[in-house]
C-alpha cells in the first residue's frame, strides 16, 4: 500500500488552497487500518470466537496462526508507516501557523484510501471560501462541510460517499413516512376510548364499571391521552436513531433532523390523527383533495376541542412535572448505583432538544388553531407555558450541561412551525366561515394565508442565509480581532489533536508503548 | 454632494476584497447625474416642452432661466467631480494588474449615491470567492452576482435594490398567472370551432357553406389551430416584456425567464386548455383534486389526439417553413427600406430563444404523452423535427448572429420539461389502465413516476450546480493558463471601458470636447 502516493494525491487536490491551509493532512483515515482495528476489537471482546484461521477444505486443516498477533503486527506496520508519511509531509511544506484556524471538513472521494479529512485554514475567511465554493467539476465528488465542534462529531458516517449518504437519506425519509402513517393505528384505537358508548359496544363487561361516574370521567378524560402519551414517549428515540443513520456527521445535525421528524410526526399523528379520525386511507384521501381540506377541518376540528384541552393537561402539565422530578433517571441511577464503582464520575446529561422542542411547538400549534374555536384552551396553555418557563429555567441552570453549542440553529424549525400553524388556522377559519355562510368573512380571510406565506418567503431570503453560514463581513471582523491575540499559539497546539476518530485512537496492543500511545497526529510544533 | 466621502465608503466596504480587486470603482452610477441626463434628453427630444421654469403662484411668474443650460452646467460639474475622485482613488491604491480578471457584479445598497458597481478581480478564483459568499450580515443588503458579458447587460434594473426586485418579481409572477388563466377564453372558443355542429348552431348562415366538403374539412382541420396560432404569436413578446420588468440585469437572464414563462403558458393553454376544455374554473378545480387528475386526463386526452396531430402540422410545419422564408422580417425590411439612408448598416438579428425553445419542448411533450395513445402523431413529429434540424442549422449558420453566449444555460429548462412530460405520461397511463380495469398494469406503472422524480432529484444534485457557477477546479486551471498569457495586458486595457451605462456615456452637450468625450472610466494604464 503506497500511502505516500495517496497522501501526495490528497495534497495535489488541495493545491489551490495551499496558501490558505495550515496542515494538509490533519486527519487521515486509512480504511484498511480501520478494518483491522475492528477485527481486533471483535477478537478481544468475544473470547469464544476462534482466534485461529482455518484453511483448506471446509476448514479441516487448522493452521496455528494466532490472528491477534497477526493483526497487531500488520497494524503496527501501518501505523509506523502513517507516522513516517505524516512527518515527511509536515516537513515538506513550510506552513506558517500565522492566523486563526477555522476548521473545515473536506471530504475527498477521489482516492479510496483517503476518503475524508479535517483541513484547517489560516483564517476564517479562507475556510469560508472553501466551504462556499463548489470544489470539483463533479459536485458530488468532493464535498466540503463546516466542521462541527470536536465534541460534537459523529464518527460512523465520517468517510461515507455522497451517494451513500443520499441513498441512506432517501431510505430514512421513506421509513419515516411509513412509520408516521402506520403509527395512526394505536392513535385511532385511543381515539375510540374517548367515546364511552363505543367502548361499551366493544367491551360489554365495562358497562357496569362505566356507570360509576368517577371511573367514566377518568376513562373519557384522562385515560386516552395517557395511553397516547406512553406511545409517543417511544417516538423521539426512534426518530433520533433514524436521523443517526441518515448520514449526518455531527450530533447537532442529528438532533435537528430528529427534532424536525418528531414535530411533523406529532402534528400528523396527534393533531390530524385525532381530528380526521378514521382509517389511514380516508385521512390521506382528505389531504389529496386540497379543495376540501378547509371544509373537512371546519367540521372536525371544533369537535376535538375538549380532547385537546385534556391533552394539554395530561401531556403538557405532567411532562413538565416529571421533567422537574426526573423520575426515570432517578430510578435508573438507584438501580445502577450498586453496580458502579465509587470512582466513576457522574455524567451530567445533555438537554434532549429532539424531545422537548417539538412538544413546545405542538402546544403553540394547538393554541393558534384553537384560540377562536375554544378559548377555554388558552388558560390551560398559559399555565403550561409559565410552568415550562420556570421549570426549564431551573433545569438549564442546575441540571443539564450542553454537549455542544446549538448556535440558535433550531430557530428555523420554530419559524416554520409557526407559519404552518398560522396557515392551518386560516384554513380552518375559512372552512368555518363557509360552513356558517358568512361570505364576507371568508373573503377577508383569504388574503391572510397569502400574506403569511409571502412573509415566510421574505424571511427565507432575509434571515435564513445567516443560519447556514457566517457572512464575509462578520468572519473578516473576527479574523482581524484574532490577528492581534496572543492566545492563538495555544489554540494551534490544541487544534492538531482536537479531532480524533475513536477507531484510530491508540489501543493497548502495541509492544512499544512510548511511540504508539502518542496520538496519530503530530502537533504543529512537534 | 460629497462624492469623495461616498466613494470612500464604497472602498471601505470592499476592504476585505482589497487584495483581490483590480480597481475598486470600475463603474459608479450617480443617481443625481442619471436623473439630470434623463431630463436633458427629454428637453432635447421634445421641442414643444417649455424650456423655462415657472415659479410663483400657478406658474404666473416665469423666470427666464434656460433649463438646458442649467442642467448642462450641473452635469459638467458632477462629471468633473467624478473624474477627479476616480483618478484619486486609482492612484491611492497600488494595484497590480497581474492576473486574469473575472468580472463580478457587486451591488452596493449601502449608500444611496453608489448603489451598484462592476468590480473586477485579479483572478477568476477570487471573483468566484466573492460571488459565492454572503457579504454583509443582512443578506439582502449587499448582493453579488456574476457580471454578464458587456454586450449582454440590461441597464434599467442595474441599480435597483433587492426589495424592489423582489416586489417586481412577485408582481410579474402574479400578472403571468392571471394572463395564463384568462388567455384560455379565446382558446376555448377556438376549441368550439373544431366541432362544426356547434358552429352551425351559433352562426346559422354557415350551414350552406359547411355542406361543401372541402370547406368543412378546412374549418374542422386547419382553421381552429390557425386562429390559436395567431393568438399564440403575441404571447412570447408579452412574456419577454414581463421578464424585462422583473429585475434581471442581463438580456440572457430575461430571455431564459421568458422561455420559462412561454413554455408553461403553452403547456397550460394549448395542452390543458384543449384537453380539459370547459370554463376556467372547472379546469382549475380539476387540478385542485390531485387524486382525480389521472382519471380525468385518461378520459379527455385520447379524445384530443386528432386535434394535436393537426396542431403539429399547422403550428409546427408552418412555423418552421415561415422561419425559413422569414416573411414578416422580409416585408418589414421592404417597407422600411425607402425610409432608411443607404449608410445605415444592416443589423444581423439575434436568435429568439424565448419563441422557439418552448415550441420545440411542447412538441416533445406531445410526442411523449401521445406516443402510446395515438402513434399516428409520431411520423408527423418526426417530419417536424427533421425539418427543424435542417432549417435551423441553415439559419444558425447563415442568418442569425448570437448577441451573447448562452453557455448551455437553457438546458435545465429542457431537462425540467422532459421530466414533466414523462410524469404526465405516467399519470395518463395510470388513468387509462384504471379506466380499462387493468390493475396489474397500473401497479407496474406506479413506480415509474417515483423513479423519474428520484432521477430528477439526483440530476439536480449532480449536474445543476455546474449551471450556476464554475467549480474551483476549473476556475483555478483557467487562472493558471492565463497567468503565462501575454495577451492579458490588452485584455486589461479593454476591461476598464467595457461596461458603460448608456446613461453615463458622454453626450454632446459639453463645451470642452477633449476632456469630456473620453469615457468616464480611466483605463488602468492611463
Amino acid at each position: 500500500m503506497d500511502l505516500k502516493k495517496k497522501i501526495n494525491v490528497l495534497v495535489d487536490t488541495v493545491y489551490y488552497y495551499w496558501e490558505l491551509i495550515v496542515e494538509p493532512t490533519v486527519m487521515v483515515i486509512v480504511s484498511d487500518m480501520k478494518k483491522l482495528y475492528k477485527r481486533l476489537i471483535l477478537l478481544r471482546t468475544e473470547p469464544t470466537r476462534p482466534k485461529y484461521e482455518r484453511y483448506g477444505f471446509c476448514g479441516l486443516f487448522r493452521r496455528r496462526v494466532d490472528l491477534v498477533d497477526q493483526y497487531e503486527k500488520k497494524l503496527e506496520d501501518l501505523e509506523d508507516n502513517l507516522r513516517l508519511e505524516q512527518s515527511e509531509v509536515s516537513m515538506a511544506g513550510e506552513f506558517l501557523y500565522v492566523n486563526v484556524i477555522a476548521y473545515l471538513f473536506i471530504m475527498f472521494f477521489e482516492s479510496k484510501e483517503v476518503r475524508a479529512a479535517f483541513v484547517s485554514f489560516k483564517s476564517r475567511f479562507s475556510a469560508a471560501t472553501a466551504f462556499h465554493m463548489q470544489q470539483s467539476n463533479d459536485p458530488t465528488h468532493w464535498v466540503t462541510e463546516q466542521a462541527p465542534e470536536p465534541r460534537d462529531v459523529y464518527w460512523p458516517f465520517f468517510s461515507t460517499t455522497f451517494m451513500e449518504r443520499w441513498l441512506s437519506k432517501l431510505m430514512v425519509i421513506l421509513t419515516c413516512i411509513v412509520l408516521t402513517v402506520l403509527f395512526l393505528i394505536p392513535v385511532v384505537f385511543v381515539q375510540g376510548l374517548t367515546n364511552l358508548d363505543q367502548l361499551e359496544i366493544w367491551f360489554p363487561f365495562l358497562t357496569s364499571i362505566a356507570s360509576v361516574k368517577v371511573i367514566s370521567q377518568v376513562i373519557t378524560g384522562y385515560l386516552p391521552s395517557l395511553i397516547l402519551l406512553l406511545f409517543l414517549k417511544v417516538v423521539p428515540p426512534i426518530m433520533w436513531y433514524l436521523s443517526s443513520i441518515q448520514g449526518h456527521i455531527s450530533n447537532s445535525q442529528i438532533e435537528r433532523s430528529a427534532c424536525d421528524k418528531v414535530l411533523w410526526f406529532t402534528i400528523w399523528n396527534v393533531f390530524f390523527g385525532n381530528v380526521l379520525s378514521g382509517s389511514v386511507l380516508t385521512q390521506i384521501s382528505v389531504l389529496l383533495e386540497p379543495k376540501n381540506i378547509p371544509g373537512k377541518l371546519a367540521l372536525t376540528v371544533p369537535a376535538q376541542a375538549s380532547f385537546f384541552i385534556a391533552y394539554v393537561v395530561t401531556s403538557g402539565w405532567t411532562s413538565v412535572s416529571t421533567e422537574l422530578f426526573r423520575i426515570i433517571p432517578f430510578f435508573g441511577s438507584l438501580i445502577t448505583k450498586p453496580c458502579k464503582s465509587p470512582d466513576d464520575e457522574f455524567e451530567v446529561p445533555p438537554f434532549p432538544y429532539y424531545r422537548d422542542i417539538p412538544r413546545l411547538l405542538f402546544f403553540g400549534l394547538l393554541g393558534i388553531t384553537y384560540f377562536f374555536l375554544a378559548p377555554l384552551i388558552l388558560p390551560f396553555l398559559l399555565i403550561y407555558f409559565c410552568l415550562t418557563y420556570i421549570i426549564y429555567r431551573n433545569q438549564f441552570i442546575n441540571v443539564y450541561e450542553p454537549k455542544y453549542e446549538t448556535a440558535g440553529k433550531h430557530w428555523p424549525l420554530v419559524h416554520n412551525s409557526m407559519i404552518f400553524s398560522l396557515v392551518l388556522m386560516h384554513a380552518i377559519a375559512i372552512g368555518i366561515f363557509t360552513l356558517k355562510k358568512l361570505p364576507e368573512a371568508t373573503t377577508f380571510i383569504v388574503p391572510l394565508p397569502i400574506l403569511t406565506l409571502l412573509f415566510n418567503e421574505y424571511c427565507r431570503k432575509r434571515f435564513l442565509p445567516n443560519f447556514t453560514a457566517y457572512s464575509a463581513e462578520c468572519v473578516v471582523k473576527k479574523d482581524r480581532e484574532d490577528h492581534d491575540d496572543d492566545a492563538m499559539a495555544e489554540f494551534f497546539d490544541k487544534m492538531a489533536t482536537a479531532y480524533q476518530d475513536p477507531a484510530l485512537l491508540p489501543v493497548q496492543f502495541s509492544v512499544n508503548h512510548d511511540s504508539h500511545s502518542a496520538p496519530l497526529l503530530s502537533s504543529p510544533d512537534g
